[in-house]
């Protein structure tokens, strides 16, 4: 049964801290593991690759070659329908708009002192995205992990996926081609993060690596973070509905459930002021769960993680939300602009009756690489500036350097870093410090 | 002896590549010993904290309390003189400013369609900022840290620091009050960043960890990281400096000087075409350091890991530049702006003979928490960013979900997820999907 809180029981907050505080990503501890994968890669480099390929995928990659050819990727990529490729080039041209808009500005000017300074942004050289295999290759996640890369300015956006049994799946293929994406590499697991972070003869190095994975590949990141760039750790999915009794109980557990969809151990939260609109809500997740495919996935979700909440009134969801955090915010209300002013933490807030979270899974044009488990707190979704980085820039010249250096060097030898206070002095006259 | 190449040498290309892929960073693997720590801390709170205090710093944090009040703070900060209290309040104010330009900017359209999207930045809620003991407390890292976090509008800053035998650094105390923190609690090592992550009864937990730290603390970052944010790992400093005949070699040496001194794994490294000036420099170099008080830590940087590389033409220095990707950039040359344009990869650009790196660690403005060991390829100096988070933001209405949706649907049934499909064509008319 999914949990049903009434904020007005007297054991409300404790209950309602436990869900949030429950662990829901039983990740397995597989470091040692994916330790010896790095260290076999970047000591054996192709030649590990192909072992793995074939061991794991059944591939012979040592005789296809690592290297995914375009007219593989072109082939492949035919087999999908032009309904489906028509809506692929909606959500891709949706998209790269959405975030062309996010280029940052730079900045140099000259201060009062006379002195020049500033940044500027430069895109990434080359980057990594992980595509799974199996169920969870999803064309709209290479859609919303390449497309940033490419609009950023990336030179190289490199590919690489497991490709069980030798299959290649059409419509990634096909998304790899709207985004146009053109070096993609056949490996999965750690040792496709390994190839990527330190290079073999066949996959040169990128700078950083992004993209969903299991635990190998989660863990493989982590420990190759610092020599590369790596995205934000992602958990279970999750979503967080205020919904008032004006809504329609059959939308908002369709709602429910489409995150509930995704993963046993996904999370679907109602918060509404009303307590019968809640039960309605319940009875509708239960018919729906009884006709919908995938219910083997969300039922477990929805009786392990699911939960029913009711406030005395909509704008006491707020401290609920923000202690959630929640991956996805979507606020069923009629001013979900109040709401959503009074929130401070959430990845992607969906406003209004007519915006089901699933809008933005696909075509919306916002990331749906969001931040999961709490994240909210203190990441962003995935967007241009993770395939950005700034430099910052100082000019000073003889009367400038006279004006602020003095300063620079009373610091520098109260730190004792006297060094540090030559360089600067040995700039200045004679006597200015 | 440094390194000395010349780019028309036969092996250049060996021996630059050779250099730059040297590893610097000998850290200790202290994984398995901080896990157990965090773990202690986790179970523990406050009576482990304790007990690490009393064991490592000779300190009764039982008897005095964690918090370090503002009477303790305000009695240290007093020790400081007029004259480097005046430095910090430059450095302070020039911080303020700079990072304030940063400010991002929200968005909110409507597109053809009709979709109302964009994001907003929000602040953090809680950072916690790591300040090294001993030698490496500077004041200056702490205005670095803090103030980008309070002209973010971060609500807790809060500074963790050890105090080795219970003294308090007067000079960090200063740095503390001109940033405006005032919860500042005695505890260093991995059970800071422990404390920090999890919260103890003294220690509320924060959102996330920035600040330098030793090997422990570095561990503890990574540790911990998914459950809070973290900065990016910070290796060794390192400075490259790209300088014509027309400079003073003394200038030189002391700019080189200025980061060899900060540890013996720190490196300096000048790139110049004229190949007598770059011997000029050597020599300077050999002067100043037998007279420098850090000598014992500047001449091993010097000698294992310094370098003088003698290149055809200054614009040959551009690829070598991008090559180490360095912390700091010094370009003392005629024109440096159109060799700064040519660069793609650095964590920030010094500009002209008139720029030493040392005027960035302490008063220019900009950060001096940057990427270092090559991480300036992926990677930005610590800004305002990093203490906001970005919301996207989607509002459909009916007529306009009615135009993107059923491209929505046909994705989500083309990746077999009919609860996402649901959601959506549950909104539209009969017959539109």
């Amino acid at each position: 049964m999914p949990v049903s809180l009434n904020a007005s029981d007297k054991d409300f907050t404790a209950r309602f801290n436990a869900m949030v505080k429950a662990k829901r990503d039983a990740e397995a501890d597989v470091s040692t593991v994916v330790a010896q994968i790095i260290a076999d890669v970047r000591k054996r480099g192709d030649a590990a690759l192909h072992e793995l390929n074939a061991k794991f995928d059944h591939v012979d990659s040592a005789t296809l070659g690592l290297r995914i050819s375009q007219s593989e990727i072109d082939t492949a990529a035919t087999q999908v329908d032009p309904q489906t490729l028509a809506a692929l080039e909606t959500a891709a041209a949706r998209i790269r708009d959405f975030h062309a808009r996010q280029r940052p500005s730079d900045d140099f000017y000259t201060d009062a002192q006379g002195v020049k300074l500033g940044h500027r942004w430069t895109p990434l050289d080359a980057v990594g995205l992980y595509v799974p295999g199996g169920k969870a290759a999803y064309p709209s996640s290479v859609l919303m992990n390449a497309l940033p890369a490419v609009v950023a300015g990336v030179r190289r956006v490199v590919v690489t996926l497991p490709t069980p049994n030798g299959e290649l799946n059409p419509l990634v293929m096909a998304a790899l081609k709207l985004a146009g994406v053109t070096e993609v590499y056949r490996v999965g697991g750690a040792q496709a993060v390994a190839a990527l972070a330190y290079g073999t003869d066949s996959i040169p190095a990128v700078d950083k690596i992004t993209g969903p994975g299991n635990s190998f590949v989660v863990t493989a990141k982590r420990l190759v973070f610092g020599h590369v760039g790596i995205d934000n750790p992602a958990g279970p999915s999750e979503i967080l509905v205020v919904a008032d009794n004006k809504n329609d109980p059959a939308w908002i557990a369709a709602d429910l459930l489409s995150q509930a969809e995704h993963d046993e151990v996904a999370q679907s939260v109602l918060i509404t002021d009303d307590a019968a609109f809640a039960e309605k809500v319940g009875a509708a997740v239960r018919q729906q769960l009884s006709t919908m495919p995938r219910s083997n996935i969300a039922t477990p979700s929805w009786e392990k993680f699911g939960a029913l909440i009711t406030v005395g009134q909509l704008s006491d969801a707020a401290p609920l939300v923000d202690a959630i955090a929640p991956e996805h915010l979507e606020l069923a209300i009629d001013d979900p602009q109040a709401l959503a002013n009074k929130v401070r933490h959430a990845g992607a807030i969906f406003l209004g009756r007519h915006t089901p979270e699933a809008i933005g899974d696909y075509v919306a044009g916002p990331n749906h690489v969001l931040p999961t488990a709490g994240a909210a707190r203190f990441a962003s979704g995935l967007n241009l500036l993770d395939f950005m980085k700034r430099t910052t820039l100082v000019q000073c010249d003889e009367a400038s350097l006279q004006k602020i250096g003095p300063a620079a060097v009373a610091l520098a030898n109260a730190e004792g870093l006297q060094g540090h206070a030559l360089s600067v002095s040995i700039r200045l006259p004679r006597g200015a410090v």
